[in-house]
């Protein structure tokens, strides 16, 4: 289980949201309020994009909160669109290749969930990944494959319908297999213009997903962070979420229900 | 502000120690109960008394409780007389040369506790190292410096007498400068044959220490390791202890006082 | 392309052959004479059996002549079958993971050489391993995957028809797929008893490896370890080496040819 | 001993004076034609002036050519002045504290050379820091204490006289306490808007130097960093360069003799 932030908004140096107060990001690192371990100190990351088309990516296996080189970047980097993950392992060994975000051609990746029981499923998934996706795995996380199974299912042309096939396909080899653990997934995706999101499980607990509107940029996170709770509205669970901005204007979100199904009432 | 345990006894595998139960050293690096800081991810070490006279040292910057290797090595080794440690940095830099135990020839140090305003004093400490001790340093941490006027002060020819005159000569400096933060130390050293131990601070919050006895074998830890609460014994603050074991015989422990005054009486 | 060293015989410090003299281990790391790659800095590692019958096993992805854990380790560590290596990457992330030696169970591999256009049978051999083999791997190399299909093809219980069978069916693969770049392996494999070896390529290259014996223990290298050139002597291409060692008696070394044909012959 | 680069012209994206082509810094990093050591592998670090008054910083104690994030960091960054450095020790252990550049305030240093003997004077030189340098340090490299030395002599206010008064005053120690190594000093010195570099040694093999005029902006490098030799002219030993551009301007440089009398003819 994870925390992360993914910013949709005006050039905003990057820091402020990492290290800034009692909540930041890398605050929740060693101390977490809502997430089911305390301390995410498996590793850190961060993707954003630039000047460029393809998004920079900076990532290392050491707790984030003490890693000079990411306070130093992110104190000097501006971004429009970037996302920030602090990772505590359910299994995967530490490593900068299985820390998130992760990116394939253009599009970034990070998730906060897990696939239960992965490691029954783990050979059957990869087995459904496109040639090229296998060929882009570079680590060993459920997260990564999840990454892999979205590209191989449409994700660079369609990417609702590729997440909602993706969740489905996963949960019916789930099915299939037995497994009684949940499948958790709090997620987001982007291609440096758009930011798509998800909060879904499919037992009852879908792991927390909060927005703030900060004068017209919108910042998404795991958790808020910041105290001012009553500026943060939780994105209910079962949601795909959709952020954009026009050139020249505010950043909109829209939030639509996942499946019209909760698919965990349709597992009982 | 740390975690550590050190042993003395039979030759034992030392993985039990910092791997199992909940309360094992690398689950309170993770979540200690008697702490001032939570989290201990800041580098861990161990330092080992093998075959030769020279202890083995392995010192890593990253959390102890996600490093495979400390774990490898502490699952192969046995050893009768260890330290063991976690670290949460009150300031210096994440790097190996700042991780616990430190060596100078075959003695080792570790320590929990802290010099208030270190860099208010740092320098007139330094100059007070002899030229070998200088010339030993290798990172930046008070608690190095504190080793450094120890094996100034004598300590390879007689550790008890330069323990005292080193926390006092800390101490009056500490006076002299005006600093009101406290000194706090809590600490181990070893030759290999024997474990000192102080607990010991110029205020009443003597960060803590504790022994427990397992069949003749004697380990000191900065909190008890397992919920067996009534087998271990809380070491009071000004005690010095002194670890000693027979070829044959069974680990004994003395505890004197440290000072006879207590010194944040004096400081009044 | 990898240098490896691996020994059998009467227990004794490991550090000699990493670091003594100007053609240890880590000396052919900084400046190989032999390898192709002359720089051997993407990774160090050491697998050892000590008192249990599960092997230690130390990897970094750093450098490992300017590892200090590594140094303290070997110098304090007595084995008397241990396998170390340093690691020049062909294409796989620097991570402990993809480091050698690897383990499954008690076994030991590790390797140097290089499955010819991995990429493009990547799949198709993974396909091939034994659910456990599967469950095991951790990292992406084609090192450890080539472990992988020893154990899948009987390694445990027959290792010579184990390596036989699996060094056909990768160069079936690779045949079958079109591949024209060379399969070179040079490899070594234990169980804590016994070492096997293998010098073998496709191609008229195979990886040297050389063999010196030290009083009645034996040593295996990628290149000599110094520079008394006439001690050593060079294990011929299509090699299987076993190394025995009864108690109380001197290591064996037992040389026979790995296939009637040789591939590179076969293959035109 | 070590490797660096020095630019200041029209911003540019910095990879690919690190990577691009056989005698990029990272391949010089891996075998150099020109240095003392062939491999610098003792870490790499960058240092870059962007939007801000103070530079960024990113050190990894890693080797340079196979660090992911310096590589992502340079694909995503333009600067229109910056400093990289790839390392090869002599003598400090490798942490990221000890790579360069270094940073005060918001100035850089970095260099390529030695303090013979510098344990020997060490302590002296560090007596002569400034309240302000010594608590800026954080390593403990001759070259940080060289820059704490610049500081300390007037580094911010006048930058070629601290330079002439810091060399005068090292060498001045050493010929004190009788050291007969060389001090060899190739440096550069930024403050975000000039580069200030050096090219000397107290005897006749200063560390080398180059510059190359790129349409208008210029590059430092301890080597060629092509093979287009003829583009790229040595800076002669006993040098003291400058590097200004004004707005709009092409980047000129200065070079005038360092000390009048060659130091290594005095010591005779």
């Amino acid at each position: 289980m994870c925390r992360w932030i993914a910013y949709l908004g005006q050039p905003t140096y990057i820091a402020e949201f990492l290290y800034d107060g009692p909540r930041s990001l890398c605050a929740q690192a060693q101390q977490s309020h809502k997430a089911k371990l305390g301390v995410h100190g498996d590793g850190g990351g961060l993707g954003w994009y630039g000047d460029q088309k393809c998004p920079g990516l900076y990532r290392n296996e050491g707790p984030a909160w003490a890693d000079p080189n990411l306070r130093e970047l992110t104190a000097q980097l501006k971004a429009k669109l970037f996302f920030a993950h602090v990772r505590a392992s359910t299994g995967a060994p530490n490593t900068f290749v299985n820390c998130h975000p992760f990116r394939m051609n253009h599009w970034l990746f990070m998730h906060n969930g897990q696939i239960g029981e992965f490691g029954k499923i783990q050979r059957k998934l990869e087995q459904a990944l496109s040639e090229d996706a296998y060929a882009a795995m570079q680590g060993t996380t459920d997260s990564e494959l999840m990454f892999g199974l979205l590209v191989t299912n449409g994700l660079f042309n369609d990417p609702e319908a590729a997440i909602r096939t993706t969740l489905n396909s996963i949960r019916a080899v789930m099915l299939e297999q037995g497994i009684k653990d949940p499948f958790r997934a709090t997620f987001a995706i982007s291609n440096g213009e758009q930011i798509w999101a998800v909060r879904w499980s499919t037992d009852v607990y879908a792991p927390s997903l909060y927005q703030r509107d900060l004068n017209g940029d919108i910042l998404l996170a795991s958790e808020p962070l910041d105290s001012e709770a009553q500026n943060w509205q939780e994105i209910p669970p079962n949601s795909l979420v959709c952020l954009r901005r026009a050139a020249g204007a505010k950043t909109e979100i829209e939030i639509e229900e996942l499946f019209d199904e909760v698919p965990h009432v349709r597992a009982v």
